[in-house]
């Protein structure tokens, strides 16, 4: 396998990057790394993996260069900036964004690389850190066939369940939506959940009796029980939703389509994140619904 | 069966209560039916039911009344109007109401009819006409356990999952939720795959990708299918649902229960059925997101 890919650099060693990293490493590829914080990089490094001191110098040592990172400019900067990796990039190999990102921005930086001959996949996950450990991440890819079939053993060795949505982009916008419908769904059950206790109906029997029928989803089954037992360790964090909201809003008003019923959302969990509960699973965002439903009791 | 329950009288046969009614008939209940239009009645005659020709006339005859009908207002007339049922039940017998009206005022018809020693079950059903046909209706329950268990055989006749979801009321508290949950979802999916397919990504490989994650969902697979196909055939009629979305609203907004995201959803509904679409199925939602996306673009 390792030698399809040749080295390949891992640029961003967070929650995330880490452990997908090292599943890289356990299936023998051969690893170049570079994060911002040292102790991730030691980690890797003691795994076996080489150090690098920036992203050009991941990008001199690399065939496929991977990165996982926060947010848009943290990609443009890594592959962009100062020191970034694409004036290092080899001609024919390939970078794999594996971050949440936006879409508009994605096609673009696909098309600067391009430029300078070198391949780019967008490859966003879903699964959170318990998919990153156990290597069960959901993995929706945008970019040219023959890259995908290039990095398939990457992927595999990451992640799934694992598709090709469409070209350069289809990944972000598959995961933006994927985004949208995980948090209205989320909203839509708190909503309910708090309708029935205020109505005086135990929202656990509402949730049983529902699950069954068209109001039956993933989110009403693992999301609904944490409303129920009060439970928000995250999970996937409020905070990071908040973000992808953000790249969600941003898509849909760059491209006109209207969101009506995801824009609260999206303020909600904005208002959340403002209140300090950041770092609590997004199924917190019933707490504001109960909190409301009180103070109009009062 | 039929010993248990006595005789079953049945008001309200349209789409829904026409097979509902057959159903009890097929199961070897003794029926006395009524309802506005001739002809289903014409039909449960010759399935060997009795013909009553008021409310107050099916109330003398049975045991056990089931009225399935429209809306709130129709419920108050058939039970309290001119003619109604209430003052011709027996003491001891049993009013089973299985439409979808308000919750609030289904407490106060319980709580009129036990006045006059009556016992009342609210018993809303999902799953449609093929349901209603294929005896296979969810079922969700308010009211007193051994009234509950005293028509049990009378539920199983015409259900499958049959939930006792708590005190009176509690059965349209629940149908409340459950509608409330499939239209905002619903119009989640309708944001999703408009936004997916004005980024020029296929919609279709987007469903794929989500259906097995978080965003996964029984309107994501069915529903999204029908979106994919254009096919708004009902299903379930826009019209309908916004009927329910009033009740939701009534529910929320006389409880203090904010429904921020479901308040776009529900005028969403509302401007389906006044463009004259209220006949289709309501993933039609759709059509309106897709609708302000092409006016966005020209």
């Amino acid at each position: 396998m390792a030698d399809d890919a040749g080295v390949v650099g891992f640029i961003g060693l967070g929650i995330m990057g880490k452990p997908m990293a090292r599943n890289l490493r356990s299936a023998g590829f051969e690893l170049v790394v570079h994060s911002r914080s040292p102790g991730p990089v030691d980690e890797l490094v003691q795994a076996g993996a080489r150090r690098a001191s920036s992203p050009a110098e991941v990008a001199a040592a690399s065939d496929t260069l991977i990165t996982m990172l926060p947010d848009t400019p943290d990609v443009e900067a890594v592959l962009f900036g100062d020191d970034g990796a694409a004036g290092a990039l080899r001609e024919g190999s390939l970078v794999i964004d594996m971050s949440t990102i936006s879409p508009l921005a994605t096609r673009d930086f696909a098309t600067r690389l391009a430029s300078n001959g070198v391949a780019f996949l967008d490859a966003p996950v879903s699964g959170g850190e318990k998919g990153a450990v156990e290597a069960t991440l959901s993995i929706m890819i945008g970019g040219a066939t023959e890259d995908v079939e290039r990095a398939r053993p990457l992927f595999a060795a990451m992640g799934k369940t694992i598709v090709h949505v469409g070209d350069s982009g289809a990944g972000q916008v598959a995961k933006a939506c994927n985004q949208l419908v995980v948090a209205s769904t989320i909203e839509a059950v708190a909503e309910a959940l708090t309708l029935a206790k205020r109505a005086g109906v135990d929202p656990a029997h509402v949730r049983e009796a529902l699950l069954g029928g068209f109001a039956g989803s993933k989110i009403m089954e693992i999301h609904g029980q944490r409303m129920l037992d009060g439970n928000f360790e995250p999970g996937f964090r409020a905070r990071l939703h908040l973000k992808d909201a953000r790249i969600v809003l941003d898509t849909a008003h760059g491209l006109g389509v209207p969101v009506p019923a995801f824009e609260p959302v999206a303020e909600a969990l904005s208002r959340l994140v403002d209140q300090g509960d950041g770092e609590l699973d997004h199924s917190a965002l019933i707490t504001l619904v109960q909190r409301s439903a009180e103070d109009s009791a009062t």
